[in-house]
């Protein structure tokens, strides 16, 4: 008896991530009810970034022109090339002010129980591109997580035979970390990959 | 260095309730990259239940037509006037089968911390239903909770004068449920409220 628009909103809401049937009805009654102005905000920026974003033809990410403003940037040092899995990762590392090379992001993570992997992730664009020529390193710079490390480990074993540079983010102690907060786990890699000072 | 059209979205997305800047921009990320169907849905769903809904003009819940069809039905008995907050609410006294009144949704609760009092509430609305000389008894279904009962509360002081007869649901040891796991509140409530047999 509930109107079929309504439903369909509801329905429509479900494809958010980590939004089931009860949030998805939350979401419908508050934005019709309190925020009417908010929904048509989402209705148009949903339609608009749809229309206008697509993937930087070079580094993946997304971007409202074929080769994003930072790819276009000639002052970066394109011999580098840092491979993140998502934009949040890029903008992390941007924020450290300590990288001037490019970048390419993954958008993704090779995930087989969620079926993705190489093909769902294009990691043939990300070989073209590696293997341009200009590129001298290949940074890897996905998460310390299983699937980090997997994608990782997957990505320099097709990169390996370009006669690439291939290194990857250290592992070790947080700065400002203390041996006695930290997790075992992490003690134990920064013995093994411990430096010679 | 992120297009604009994505900053939008992400912003956009935050009017959804319990939506930070975190969840909104894997929200974002997800929709742009894995379900562009599903975005494109929910654009459409939002823009098109803003068109066509609107509040019923005798129950005020969300309907495509001036009276919905459950107040439009003749079988129902108009007599009888079960006020509830949310459309969940009705749709959950709807399933016992077990009333057959029309009904009153207040989109809402009293929530003074909220900024939401009774003129937000639109009681001058429900007090003009209930008073349409047809409606003999109201039944007040909002939830025990405080916010529930004070708005209870405050529906049955605005109904008194009306001569009408005010019920609300009653409360005690749910069916089904054994003392000991009944929380002490609900039992003293239950010994209070006990019925002669």
């Amino acid at each position: 008896m509930q109107p079929s628009s309504l439903d369909e909103l509801i329905e429509a809401l479900r494809c958010l991530p980590g939004v089931g049937p009860k949030s998805a009805q939350r979401m419908a009654y508050h934005l019709l009810q309190r925020d009417q102005r908010g929904a048509a905000r989402l209705a148009g920026a949903l339609g608009h970034a749809l229309d206008v974003l697509q993937h930087c033809e070079r580094c993946n990410t997304f971007s409202e022109t074929e080769v994003c403003q930072r790819c276009a940037n000639p002052r970066r040092d394109p011999a580098l090339l840092c491979i993140v899995e998502m934009p949040a990762d890029l903008a992390m590392i941007e924020q450290t002010q300590s990288y001037n090379g490019l970048y390419y992001v993954l958008m993704g993570r090779l995930s087989p129980l969620d079926g993705i992997g190489p093909r769902e992730l294009k990691l043939d664009k990300l070989i073209a591109r590696a293997a341009d020529g200009v590129v001298q390193e290949v940074i890897l710079a996905t998460n310390f997580t299983n699937e980090g490390e997997a994608t990782a480990h997957t990505v320099a074993s097709l990169l390996a035979p370009r006669g690439l540079r291939i290194s990857r983010l250290s592992r070790g102690v947080p700065v400002g970390g203390e041996l006695e907060h930290t997790d075992t786990g992490t003690i134990a890699q920064a013995l093994v990959e411990r430096r010679t000072v």
